[in-house]
């Protein structure tokens, strides 16, 4: 990996830095946080939502003082491939900055969005090869990154033991942004679909006591809540399998970065009840 | 002053806001944080640095959460004014974005460019009619903005009762941002610097009594330390007048927002213990 830019941070280091994926087949930026004081240390790994990079969680969620304090590394990778090689579309809502942690199989996409394994079998053994960590690590993410940190917690048990998220894409089966995304990487086939929705999956009881508990934030005043985001069937999913899931309603929040600002440091202190037992 | 919009952070409200200034002729924006809780609550102004508007230290500060804490109101200002028919340079260090906080003499600057008395004249008064606030203020600011918050405090005691910087520009007549900006906005005659310049300001015991202390932090990896911020010249100035100024040197930390969001809940709490009082 190459390092682009450091900086000193709450006492610790952040680097943002690229290397080339052979997951992908095109270069990756991504954030790294290790704490102040001695290794090894966890991990938590952040995944953003529609349009962002690595950049936006890094320079506005604020969580890095919280990582310090708990002693956790946090990683932040962009939200798809890209570069001019790479399809795209000009909707902000598919293709680059888009990629909503899936492996496409359907053309133009699958040759190079394929983050579902690029996060699960590249990205990881990476950050464990080039930084102290323990190697036990946890998930988080907002929106379409909430979606993706429930859905590869659940579908990748063996490699996390926690998992919160922040306004997240509860089922994409069943909201317009999700039948876009899913139709266009997965093809017109639902059955492909399903093991990319978390509610269907904590229905089914997918990862079942895994996680003792899965902490969800969501604002009560998020334009997008309704339509797109439907916590609600999580907590319906959960009561069917025995899933336990905190939905913590937040009133006057919107779908910001001051929202994520506002509890990252909650989800960080949960986060690190769970991996540093 | 219009509400462009609104977010809820930390329990309180964050709000974009923009007017028509009768000082600078043009419309101005910045931003306003309002704490939760029962008001009426102290101000904090920050002045943010060359080629930032509000938002940047709106959205990558952190500074609401110990806002928040400490029940004190954060007003962000834009750094200069803007528009089509406002004068400009091509470069980042002049015009648009980089008013340096002084009312310019010479054109094309003279017609808009007047940020000491939009601030001190305009801004501080339409903030208390707007917003619950005791009239009991404190400023900081961020590299020019330092500057700005300094020369503002010590010209203008009746204003303000606590005031801090981060990295500075310490003295603006010895260094090639200061000596360029202050050439273009006052012109070649050098005795109208003088009272721009914090550290001069300083050494002739400008508001000698008013701040019981003045505290600076100052990253030892920032690229501009040498050439262009000099704090060493406000710790010089301050022991010939007596002044008491805390310059505290941060080891690592460079001229970046990630420095300002490590020691800004230091800085509101500096703030709060002055203006809470």
């Amino acid at each position: 990996m190459e390092t682009l830019k450091t900086h000193v941070v709450h006492g610790g280091t952040l680097r943002y830095l690229k290397h080339d994926s052979p997951t992908t087949g095109t270069p990756m930026t991504l954030s790294v946080f290790v704490p102040p004081g001695e290794g090894p240390f966890p991990v938590l790994i952040w995944l953003s939502g529609l349009t962002c990079t690595e950049d936006n969680f890094t320079t506005k969620a604020g969580a890095y003082a919280a990582a310090a304090e708990h002693g956790i590394i946090v990683v932040a990778p962009d939200t798809s491939p890209r570069g001019e090689g790479v399809a795209d579309d000009d909707a902000w809502d598919l293709g680059q900055g888009a990629g909503f942690y899936v492996d496409a199989t359907e053309a133009p996409w699958a040759k190079h969005f394929r983050m579902e394994s690029y996060l699960t079998g590249e990205l990881i053994a990476l950050v464990d090869a080039a930084f102290p960590t323990t190697k036990v690590r946890g998930i988080s993410g907002h929106s379409m990154g909430g979606h993706g940190a429930l859905t590869l917690a659940l579908n990748h048990p063996e490699l996390f033991q926690s998992v919160s998220a922040f306004a997240p894409i509860a089922s994409p089966t069943r909201c317009p942004w999700g039948e876009k995304a899913l139709g266009a990487y997965l093809g017109d086939d639902q059955r492909a679909w399903a093991r990319h929705d978390a509610a269907r999956l904590i229905e089914a009881g997918t990862a079942h006591g895994v996680y003792d508990e899965i902490l969800i934030d969501q604002g009560d005043a998020d334009p997008f809540l309704a339509e797109q985001l439907k916590p609600e069937l999580l907590v319906e999913a959960a009561k069917a399998s025995g899933q336990k899931i905190t939905l913590r309603m937040q009133p006057g929040y919107d779908h910001s970065y001051f929202f994520m600002a506002s509890f990252i440091a909650d989800h960080v202190a949960f986060h690190a009840r769970r991996l540093k037992g």
